[in-house]
């Protein structure tokens, strides 16, 4: 995992000692116990730690290589307690994530996150982004706070690029949104108000093309990834911490959900549907119109819904379409 | 149904009295008979009656509860003449009502549709809208004539809100547009100049998410309206007169047509298709990429297309995909 | 096919002699045979021939009405040498297209492609392009060089419309984009930099109406045409290169890929794809949710993926769901 200035892109509202974090979580807590008494300011990930943090376990975890003096662990699942010195046990850890994440952080789907513009060429520009000086960007884009854009690259018009590091050569074309919030909330309390705060990023990496009216939701915590040289054409949808490799080709109307994993050279049809924590090996070719449910083996070619090898899918085909079968 | 001032988005161009009905239809009218002279200034629905009015009525409906002194009934369907002291019978029910709301109304359809706008802060604000002090409106928004925006609620950058009425705590993501115009056109006379005019408005309750590229027409007399705690993912497009619960969760790239009416606490996957005048029981469950093209009755789970009960469609896949089958 | 002059849209970089094609193309070149030497500033296609181009041909070729007085022949298939008096073989076509594409034409997925805007009433309208005057044009629009929109047109809010020509009484919602970049690469080399250079335009005839959040790709060479009186919904995918008749209707969501041609009256349903160089014939219907990949002949009504005759596919999917079977 490539590590990220979260404070970029997210300042930091407030910090908390884990001392008070029973007073903080307050009727969520069912039990605490802590050794150490951290100085709060960062979310951990099981791919990403960062000192001073807390990570949400919501899966039995013992042979974690978490570092307990400083993360402490908030998780709903009580048999965590026997592996860690730092622990919270809380009823709902989605409750619990949004109540600490909105009190360390500034998110835009909160009142008062903050950014301040520069109007230059028909374009919002933040003062706190980092744009080479040879990218061109069009009229009516907006490029927020933290952004990175490498050189030589074009940004189109209408384009909206928040929380977002973007590599040299990289085309972005019109009416895109990248950097923007991700799909994350309790199926059980629902509403904006409920809403699992995203406070991951987007990295781009060099050559990639993205087309128009492209959605790139950032990661939850960590983030969401594209692959040097990958090819993408309009109206893909990229949900939150998708990691997609290299040469990645992508044609129009995919959808790839939440934390699918996608690996190098693999090419995508149009209308795709690729959904659930799935990952789909090397050079893998997934033909126009799939709906990939598991896991896709290197090199395989698949078809169909859910999807299955193209030969097989083709000689189902050929069966249901026989009279009398 | 919830009543709207029309007029607040569509201003009145002209009215005119039933009197001169016939001259006004010309070739269309097939018979007149009136009672009473009403001066027309609105149109109703069946859903929403409303004084000064016409209805247009494309089926034969003897019970209805139409108040003959201030609307006046205009139907292809002779039988109707029957049943109503003010209806005119006509040829063609589209020429008729494109003839008639074109008269009375502008719309952003036609030429001569008027706003006037503020540009604060990067976007164009209507002179004519109603926003609560505290909403965060991003850059390069539009924000049309009678649109009205509740408290704390977040409108990010490049968005466009046309004829609506947006509650509280609404949170509306990038590049979306809200209010646009419906798919309603006669198929055998096709083209921009046979477009019926859609009057209608959007109706989003307190604390929805919507996401980004989103699109939500407006209803084509009465309103298009999604329920208090949806969340909608990104690249959801919601056709003129969907009507949708509390609490209504839709995954990316979803479509739901026209009229489509959806209950409480309704659960449905991405790339899922809703189509014909049907409705969706609450608590209902549609997987990821169906096709729904029937009414679900409530608590079901439903996939496939067309879909039907989950546990059926997997049970077919598996006959479908065991050799010799 | 109807002629545009590619140079109102993307301006002449530079042109050259064929003589020196040898050292221009380097190490691609296999064999070179040339009678003329042509000052070439133009590509042609086969279905329109240009004075002073190169063409690229991908088959074998013999009885082709090429004019090789003023035309030059680039293939990849050698025995085409045997046709043509000016001709080069070279090794990858793709790569070379790129390398003359790139010396002869500015265009925006390069760096160095330029244009001049007045900002007019909110929206960002070239300096280069014919606006008839009472067209009506929303604000955050970006209208480039080259563009010209017949009388009556609307264009609302945040759409971008670039190389492209624009009927009369023609509506564009809000957030579409129009003459964006095609899809085309090399597959063997991803990314940005090997991105075949797309320099045709858009067609569109008078009287369409094109929804929200739609795409539009120009053609590669020639254009992307949408005949008139045609009814596009909100996001639909329209490819480069693809061809549609008069009175075309498609649902939301519907995508169509690179050099679909389709007849005049056809009925597309919500959330179709077609893809492959297919024919749809004149008075077609595609039921909702089909995926075509054969062509369709006329007043055919198909459904289903792959799309048959909708008749047997209601019939399959009876059996289907018959138990036992």
């Amino acid at each position: 995992m490539r590590k990220f200035k979260r404070s970029d892109f997210f300042p930091t509202k407030s910090n908390f000692y884990t001392k008070s974090i029973v007073k903080l979580l307050e009727e969520e807590v069912i039990l605490n116990k802590s050794i150490n008494n951290i100085e709060v300011n960062e979310i951990s990930s099981l791919s990403l730690f960062r000192n001073n943090s807390i990570i949400f376990l919501e899966k039995e975890l013992e042979n974690s290589n978490i570092n307990s003096n400083s993360i402490h662990v908030i998780s709903n699942i009580e048999n965590n307690k026997n592996y860690y010195n730092d622990i919270t046990i809380v009823k709902n850890l989605n409750t619990t994530y949004n109540l600490i994440v909105n009190k360390l952080f500034f998110h835009e789907d909160q009142n008062g996150y903050l950014d301040e513009f520069n109007y230059i060429n028909g374009s919002f520009i933040s003062k706190y982004c980092n744009i080479e000086s040879n990218v061109e960007i069009g009229r009516n884009c907006v490029i927020s706070r933290g952004v990175k854009i490498g050189k030589n690259s074009i940004i189109k018009n209408n384009v909206v690029i928040k929380n977002s590091l973007i590599g040299s050569n990289v085309v972005i074309c019109d009416n895109s949104s990248i950097g923007t919030t991700g799909f994350g909330f309790d199926f059980e309390k629902r509403g904006s108000l409920f809403l699992n705060p995203q406070i991951g990023i987007v990295i781009i990496e060099d050559n990639v093309h993205l087309g128009s009216c492209c959605t790139v939701d950032r990661g939850k915590i960590d983030y969401t990834f594209i692959g040097k040289n990958s090819m993408i054409d309009n109206m893909v949808h990229i949900a939150h911490n998708v990691i997609m490799g290299v040469n990645t080709c992508i044609a129009a109307q995919t959808g790839i959900s939440g934390s699918v994993e996608i690996g190098n050279n693999v090419t995508i049809g149009g209308q795709v549907g690729l959904a659930g924590h799935i990952k789909i090996g090397e050079n893998v070719v997934i033909a126009a119109r799939s709906g990939v449910t598991k896991n896709i083996k290197e090199n395989s070619v698949v078809a169909g819904f859910p999807a299955i090898d193209i030969k097989e899918w083709k000689r189902n085909l050929i069966r249901q379409r026989q009279h009398g079968h």
